[in-house]
């Protein structure tokens, strides 16, 4: 059929009231809350997590948990409460971690004799406890119990928990007070196993990122004024997000044997003698959901891969006569059921058939905003004729600016489920991987050049956020390396890291004019 | 064969040093110490979880999970912290929480100048927050935002989570500062729905501990004086461990409208006026495990219920023969992954082929203490001839005082492998009803005899507590009821529940010389 050239498309009119163009940060925060994924909790710096978003943490934990057991961690859990004597223990890790923590200092309330409460004077501890903002202090601690001979090597643990951060500037996902995360921690004979587990995890979080989350990420080591507080070396996976800032999505430690000699974890080794451990640390948190909101949310709200999504289909009945009711619903719960026999992904097909009372279009744009994959609307003529109607998620609109729904029999439907599921979580991917491969320049030899690509305004309406540069540098360190910070801190700028499996880059360091020696990301960054 | 009169079988040597008979107090810490489930942190009443008694609550988790879903509530995650000022909205609540809370109360450390951190003066909080006892406070300011129309009816919301309440005695699992539980709350539009929802919770609860944890309980509503503070109506799930005392391993809460009141959780009814919600509460935490423990423990050690055991069945190859090496892990492999890919009470037998270095006896004692269903033993000489060599932890010595293997074909193994898993289950809650049934006396019905009946003295080496008095009282309310607990007290009892569907008992209260209008339970516990 030839369009009609006097007719003009109509434009798309888009679920979200803000657009990415318009006004990224606000648009953020309006898929989060037209999904429902999580809200202001009226505890400063801590959000409610709702079920959508919780889900897909579930999803994500439930995921990465498997990845983590097949490499042989063991699950354990950590007390809260770190005593402030732990911390005093690690200096160098106290300097970057001592600023902002929750300190416990009472046991107990009384009553003021005006009607409210107060902590009892009485009940003062003697000793302060932080609230946890990372365990490596209070499991090296159990590390020094649990490790005596090399026979009790490698170490292998892993908590699944909260933790705590006072932060003066929170977003919810990307940085709260309070935030879910995993957190490996394991001890090794020596250097050479211990830098293994380290890149191990990296490679975890770097093919989760990619296969689970569709979110291509970049794996690499942080530069040394970027390393946790108290580690030798410091890996990241770094995530392009749709402004082209990047974000730090999962990190991995090597500790050295720092935090070993603080807590005392020794071993004796093959030849009866002595040795300090080498320990690692690793973790992601649910900051991996503002990720993936930035890296697949759309005009429309979010768009859930289909491996995490809590739901990967919604069967919605289109209630409008009562005469057909008990067929129609009978009709979409047979669908539901042959829908979850069915295995997409490696894992059963997870299915809702949504019989809420309300208006099939209402409930129609709060799952697309939500972001589920499928979306079926089902009428009363399409149950009497076998049919169903569904719409991809990842393909909303047609180019005359309707919803793409395509109407196909219900045996055409159940045979190809599974693959567009799989499908959608591939051209997620592929979406996000082509974007930010598009958004990386290379070229850029010398500070001049970095400072005019990085010019353009920052968050201005329309304005594009200039994406990442990769160039080579010299590697500096100390105050040399301080003296760079700086530069890019004037254009607010950071390395993000040092790729992985880089070759040596050719010229000249724009910082420092000495021979490039490695090659760095530079960018703009949550 | 017919054995020799004149040899004395051997007596058993148990695993453990302490025995339950012996001092059962002990014994239970012995248990968690030898199965490496958990132990004492350094930080002031609170434990760290070990991989085996982790892997158990992972367990729990997975299967409470699953049910709570199936009832349709919603996983959610609320802040750690609660302003002061939300505990000062529900007097009632307070009164019976407001004691013993972890308060924070700055945050920021900074050098206190001689080495040391301190808590910043300068960064006090203008309002103390709470470390969670529970969540109704600020779950009900979620609720109140969320509810706005009868459509939005019923709520049920669900959360893990740690919490915290200070705790003078701590008891590894049984009572510590921080524990983990789940937390299930819901709103609803009358009493009728609210109170369904209670009373489906505490079968939730019931059906979980006699189906996962063998654990035989008695499900009742607790007397008015045992009610969580602020509810109209409490519920509870009573377990008797071994020393007759009973535990109490869940609650379900009606709270009737005044937490709604005290958040401001109003609807729109059907007839367009504004009405309050009726709520509820819920939870069960890693007490159940301790209750596990004092169910199915012996003086061997754990034994744990196979349904929520990490591990069903642990394979030790006996490597003695270099030769023979390789051939024997082969043949051990091979029939792990025979196994695994079998099903046992509807999922997946896990089993562990455990090929650590190590002596095979000192390995298989650890396992028997950890209480893992099924060990096998192979041999060079087995694995050369098809052969197994197979003891349930269940039923661990013969008479002789020798631990209870049998040989048999690996094909006889793998064709019962299943139905033994499931028959552990099954034994394991059949033994603890039995004992449980026989420790319940009945016919008591003065005060003094219920004093005559509880005269022995307790934590007595060798002395057996005396279980559960059943009887029937006439449920006196305020300060009968008070008068009731006093003479109770007096003889460290309590009354545990008025179990649900019981008949109205004959005769009259011991207490009260009242008519006998419902049955009740009356026992130690902890």
């Amino acid at each position: 059929m030839t369009q009609n050239p006097q007719i003009k498309p109509a434009p798309i009119k888009h679920a979200l009231t803000t657009t990415r163009a318009g006004d990224f940060a606000a648009w953020y925060q309006e898929v989060i809350s037209a999904a429902e994924m999580a809200e202001e909790s009226g505890v400063r710096g801590c959000m409610v997590i709702r079920p959508w978003g919780y889900g897909i943490w579930e999803r994500i934990q439930h995921l990465m948990d498997a990845r983590i057991k097949a490499a042989g961690v063991e699950n354990c859990y950590f007390p809260l409460f770190i005593p402030l004597s732990y911390f005093a223990k690690e200096a160098e890790h106290v300097d970057g971690f001592a600023k902002e923590m929750a300190v416990v200092t009472h046991h107990r309330l009384i009553a003021d004799g005006k009607g409210g409460l107060v902590p009892d004077p009485e009940a003062k501890l003697e000793e302060p406890l932080i609230v946890r903002p990372t365990s490596e202090t209070v499991i090296g601690q159990a590390m020094a119990r649990w490790v005596q001979s090399w026979r009790d090597l490698p170490l292998l643990t892993n908590q699944w928990a909260n933790v705590v951060r006072w932060e003066m500037r929170t977003r919810m996902f990307l940085r709260t007070s309070e935030f879910l995360w995993q957190e490996g921690h394991t001890a090794h004979a020596d250097r050479t196993d211990a830098m293994a587990e380290t890149l191990r995890a990296l490679e975890m979080y770097r093919s989760f990122s990619e296969e689970a989350l569709a979110m291509p990420v970049v794996a690499g080591e942080k530069p040394e004024n970027e390393r946790f507080p108290g580690a030798a070396a410091t890996y990241s996976i770094e995530a392009m997000m749709q402004d082209g800032k990047a974000l730090q999505a999962g990190t991995s430690h090597y500790l050295g044997t720092g935090f070993a000699e603080a807590a005392g974890i020794h071993y004796q080794n093959k030849e009866g003698q002595q040795a300090l451990c080498h320990t690692t640390s690793w973790g992601v948190s649910t900051r991996l959901i503002g990720g993936v909101i930035m890296t697949h949310g759309d005009d429309d709200g979010l768009r859930v891969p289909p491996a995490i999504a809590p739901q990967q289909i919604v069967i919605l009945p289109m209630l409008r006569d009562t005469d057909e009711y008990e067929a129609l619903l009978a009709y979409c719960e047979e669908l539901r059921s042959s829908l979850a026999k069915q295995q997409a992904l490696g894992e059963p097909i997870r299915v809702l058939h949504d019989k809420r009372p309300g208006k099939a279009t209402q409930k129609r744009w709060a799952w697309v905003k939500k972001g589920v994959p499928l979306i079926l609307e089902i009428g009363g003529r399409d149950a009497a004729s076998g049919q169903v109607s569904v719409v991809r998620r990842d393909r909303l609109w047609q180019d005359n600016g309707k919803v793409n729904f395509s109407a196909m029999s219900r045996e055409d439907f159940l045979g190809r489920a599974a693959s567009e599921i799989e499908d959608i979580q591939r051209s997620l991917h592929a979406e996000a991987t082509e974007r930010r491969d598009a958004q990386i320049v290379r070229g850029i030899d010398t500070l001049d050049g970095l400072k005019a690509y990085f010019s353009g305004d920052e968050d201005k309406a329309g304005q594009k956020y200039p994406g990442w540069v990769e160039m080579g540098w010299s590697r500096p360190t100390g105050a040399a390396l301080e003296a760079v910070v700086e530069v890019l801190k004037s254009l607010k700028l950071t390395i993000r890291n040092t790729p992985l499996g880089a070759g040596k880059p050719e010229g000249l360091c724009p910082f420092t004019g000495e021979a490039a020696v490695e090659t760095i990301y530079v960018a703009r960054s949550y």
